[in-house]
């Protein structure tokens, strides 16, 4: 078994209250004996570009560095959400993940910006972040894991990319706001879930009812059949889950989806 | 405006009689002024291979030319869900679409045979039919129009090349049972849906308690924002949708998914 925290978090817009907020949530999840700490996108900051710029002129090194040492201290995977990540000046929405011993393991970058008008807001991430140019699966204890980063949630072919590449459980660090969240959030998580047969688990941030942008939180892990494993309020606080990441196995026997695809017909990703 | 009549009918073990209840279906269509009469997966018997095996004996070409003589009676589109297909000595599990005049504008075969242990059924479609090996797109007055049958919900793919090709609405005869019903059916249409922003009108068999494997009924058309414009129950009868196919450009344009593709990271089917 597998226990998650998805650490659905406040970000203050002070960068060191809110990673001492996380840090609390993370210690938590320590004390609930978690194998993983999920934290939300963006989670170090309110969800706006000015926000972003700001984080990004401080640069990201403080926050990896403190993550870093949280899973060791607890001896925790963190599956770091995602913070604006500098190199060469150009800024990413990035996710760093650090194993137990605190050694980074991996860092996805999003791929797909999130550009649309929604509730009256004129969202341009791409004015904010570079896109990023992989897809990401890393290795752990229990085997291949996958992460993708909010909007990415909306390409059916990279779940399939990550699932073909051995992925059971896949980490979907998010914000869905106020009107995607409740029409889209659930239903996207279940579909990933159920169509490639994998574990899907989304942390969002918590609603905060101060900031322009408020995140829809429910952070969800949903299993390979799509049933709910389990589901958050919007308020702040650590959402636990455990897996048995066989029910994988067991489920792609039971229907045996994956072995039927037609690769004569239309293009897998691999 | 499109008006759709998903046809969920009982099919009885008679042929001729259940022709006649599909009839009556199709007929009370035509009095609301229905564009699209559609109907669900083997429509025309109760779904068991033993059943299969007598129609495709029958032959498939009586029911077509009385779904093309009820077509062009109410000058009406019938999406003819599916029938035993019989083809040099192989039988396809196979959709006929006629045009208002009666015409045959397409012919689906289902291309994913549904291989399970169902609710204690053992399940096993490839000992029935051979499978298709073509993805199927239309014309129509309203445009392009995309069919899969069934089990081919589950393949994602298949979806994303049929709205490539231009398809805004695709229909789904089908025959969710009383185990993948309730679990997946409205979430796989509405995920379709979601995903390619397209319009996705699936038409289930009705409940029949009479036999062994029974279809889930709950025939459904979700929009291209996940929405339901339709839903039935389980019983027989019509379950009518009016659909604005504009709504998939007005969806396209608030949400720009498709411009977003990453086709140097993952294949996209074409």
């Amino acid at each position: 078994m597998i226990k998650l925290a998805l650490c659905q978090n406040i970000a203050t817009g002070d960068r060191w209250e809110t990673l001492d907020r996380v840090e609390r949530l993370v210690k938590e999840a320590a004390a609930r004996s978690a194998d993983f700490a999920v934290l939300p996108e963006m989670f170090i900051c309110p969800y706006s570009a000015r926000y972003f710029q700001a984080e990004a002129i401080l640069g990201h090194e403080e926050i990896t560095a403190r993550l870093a040492a949280l899973a060791r201290q607890y001896s925790m995977y963190v599956v770091g959400g995602s913070i604006p990540e500098m190199e060469d000046y150009c800024c990413y929405n990035s996710c760093f993940v650090f194993d137990r011993a605190g050694r980074q393991i991996a860092r996805h970058r999003k791929v797909h910006l999130y550009d649309a008008d929604v509730l009256g807001m004129h969202v341009r991430e791409s004015a904010s972040f570079r896109p990023g140019n992989g897809i990401t699966v890393f290795d752990t204890e229990f085997g291949p894991m996958g992460v993708a980063i909010c909007y990415d949630l909306r390409f059916p072919e990279m779940f399939r990319a990550m699932a073909r590449r051995g992925a059971k459980l896949i980490f979907v660090p998010a914000q869905f706001n106020l009107s995607s969240g409740p029409k889209h959030w659930d239903l996207l998580l279940r579909a990933r879930a159920v169509d490639y047969q994998v574990f899907v688990a989304g942390a969002q941030a918590a609603r905060n009812p101060e900031v322009r942008y408020q995140c829809w939180g429910h952070s969800a892990v949903y299993d390979p059949a799509g049933q709910c494993v389990a589901r958050g309020g919007e308020e702040e606080g650590p959402v636990f889950a455990e897996l048995d990441l066989e029910r994988v196995t067991e489920e792609q026997a039971l229907l045996p989806i994956q072995k039927a695809l037609r690769r004569d017909l239309y293009s897998v990703s691999e």
